[in-house]
Formats: structure tokens, sequence, C-alpha cells
């Protein structure tokens, strides 16, 4: 059994963003040397996602505004127990289980196995400092 | 270390629906000779879920009307920006990120390492044309 | 390839409630003697949670009242199809949904390959009986 691993780091300048980090995942498994196995790819952070979707601008504001509906950031220790800790980040623990913290994905053939659009991103809801994605992949 | 791959389609008749595909992947798996190792299981559209719960018309009914609640089908791009790009379906991109994209699940003794009541669904969000599921064993 | 399953078992005073697992989860890891490799860690039961976020019990409240707005609790059959079986616990199955079944983790050198704050949680929706947790170590 084969296996990799590496470690990307995002510094996202806003709160809130998403970055397709789809060629960065794959030239890992290029690296990798694996043809058939799997591929853990997951934020290290507890306010920040990796997820599977659309590369579509329009579909990522849909998302944004969506996330502020089910948990709106509020830096107050009245909506968020959590800000009382001294922390603003309530709402961002809460938008990333919405989202997810990992994704694992089949390699076939040495390739990502994926479906038409799917589209590997990076989604931060506590932005403005270095953070990262661990990408495992495990095989032969 | 042994891997197989295989592919499902679904056709589902309408815009939403769920499938049970439990039996599917268990054929995969005996198929595969893996004893110990794990399976993923996804979806590989990206308004479509593969999620573990419970074979229950009434829970199904009930997971369809919440869903429809925190993302509600609306065609037109004032609700869905995603929708300026002449599709219809960013209610389905909302409802596919609550329900997941995938599953891995534990093969021991040649087995789904299931608890009692634990079954596979295939959750289409934006149906009425084929789409895919992967099946992915590896293990010994 | 080295694989080890083991269950852990949880029985919930309340209704909600989360645990801490991290402790337990690294003892499976170390018994199996993996090295390189992946740890799957779901709930075998449908109205319960494996996730990943922060141990502080702040935010711990913070969720429970947010899946409370979310998917509230209502045993009468009006408001969950599901509570027609005779069941009480429809809101359950919605949260699991919401937390997710299950985590994949990277084990690196012999350990789970971590980021600063991340903690593996038991979340319960539908306590008061034992209930399991799955583990099951995979790699070299």
């Amino acid at each position: 059994m084969k296996s990799t691993t590496e470690h990307l780091t995002f510094n996202i300048p806003s709160r809130m963003g998403f970055v397709n980090i789809t060629s960065q995942v794959e030239q890992v498994v290029a690296r990798s040397g694996v043809k058939e196995g799997l591929v853990l790819c997951n934020a290290m952070h507890i306010t920040a996602s990796v997820f599977i979707n659309d590369d579509e601008p329009g579909l990522h504001e849909d998302y944004k505004r969506w996330l502020e509906k089910l948990a709106p950031f509020d830096p107050s220790p009245q909506t968020y127990h959590h800000n009382r800790t001294g922390e603003d980040n309530g709402d961002a623990h809460h938008k990333r289980q919405i989202m997810g913290r990992e994704v694992v994905i089949a390699v076939t053939k040495g390739k990502l196995d994926f479906g038409p659009w799917e589209q590997i991103f990076y989604g931060e809801f506590d932005g403005r400092r270095p953070k990262r994605v661990l990408v495992k992949v495990i095989g032969e």
C-alpha cells in the first residue's frame, strides 16, 4: 500500500470565501503514484470546510447568503455562547457543519473519479489568516 | 490491496426522491472479494446525495418538506443567482449540501458493518434524467 | 494492509448531548499498529452523529439551540410523519443529517493527523439508551 500526505495553505482575505482546489488535489494524487485508492481531503480548522459542488460564481453567492441566513455572523455573546470566550466566530462553527469538514474521493486509473461537474472547494468562514487543508492518498 | 469500482445509474421520475440502494452496494462488496476494508459511495452529480438513514416512508416525506423549507425550489433568478445561468436547480445544490455527497462504510468479514437500522439512500434533488453513483471498495 | 475494528458504546442520560471521544479513537489507532492510513469513525444509529469541532461548552450549547431551531423536538405525528410509526424522534433523524454520520481521519506516523483544535465528538439526539460508534482503521 502506498500513501502520501500533503498540506495546502490558504489565506482568504475576507471572512467567508470559496476557492477551487481541484487541480492542487489532482497534483497530489499524481505525485502519490496511486492508481487505485482513496483520497481524503479535509479542513484542519474547525471554522472551514472542504466540499464538492459546482464552480459557478452565482451559486457561491447563493451559498454565502444562505449560510448567513442559517447561521448569521454576530460577535455578541448573546447570540452565540461561544463568543463569551472572546471569539467572534461562533457563526463560522455552524456554517462549517452545514458545508462539512471533508470529502473522500475515489482514485481510479490514477485520476480523481469524478462526475462531469464535480469540483473540490475550500470553504472559509473565518478567514484573514493562514489555514491548512490535509490531502491524504492511500492505495496502490 | 484489492479494489473494485462500479457505477450505479438512477433516473428518478420526479424532481426530488429517495431510493434505497443498500442491496446494490452489498452486491458490489460481495463481488469485490474484500473482507476487511472501506467502501466509498458517492453521488457523481452535484444536485444529488448519498446518505444513510431509516427506510421509513414517513421520514422521507419529512425530509422532503424540511429540505423544501430550508432551500425552496424557485426557478426565478432573484432567489438563486445560480438560476441566472439558465438553470432552475439552485435549490437542489443547497439541498444536497444538507444531505451530503457521500458515505464511507466499513467492510468487516466481507459485509457492510452496519447498525440495526442503517440503510443507504440515493437522494435526488433534480431528477428526471439519468444520474450516477460511484461505489469504490478497497481492502483485503 | 492492516485493519482493526472496534466499537464504542455510549449511554447519554439526556435526549441531546455531545461527548469528546478523541482519546478513545486515539487508543484504537495505537492498538491497530497502523502508521499510515485512514480511520473511519461513524455512529451506528441513525439518530446520532460523529463530528469534528471544538471542545468548548458554549459552542455545544449553541449547537443544541441551533439544531432545536432547525428541527424542533415534537412528538406529535402532525409535525413529523415519522412519529406516526409510534416513535417520537422524528426531529433526531433531522438533527443527525445536519451534524453528519461519520468522519474520516488521516493517520500519519501512527497519530491522528489533526489541526490544532480538531476534536472528535459523539453527538446524541435521542439518548437514554446504549448506542454504538464504529472505529475502523486501515493502513500499514
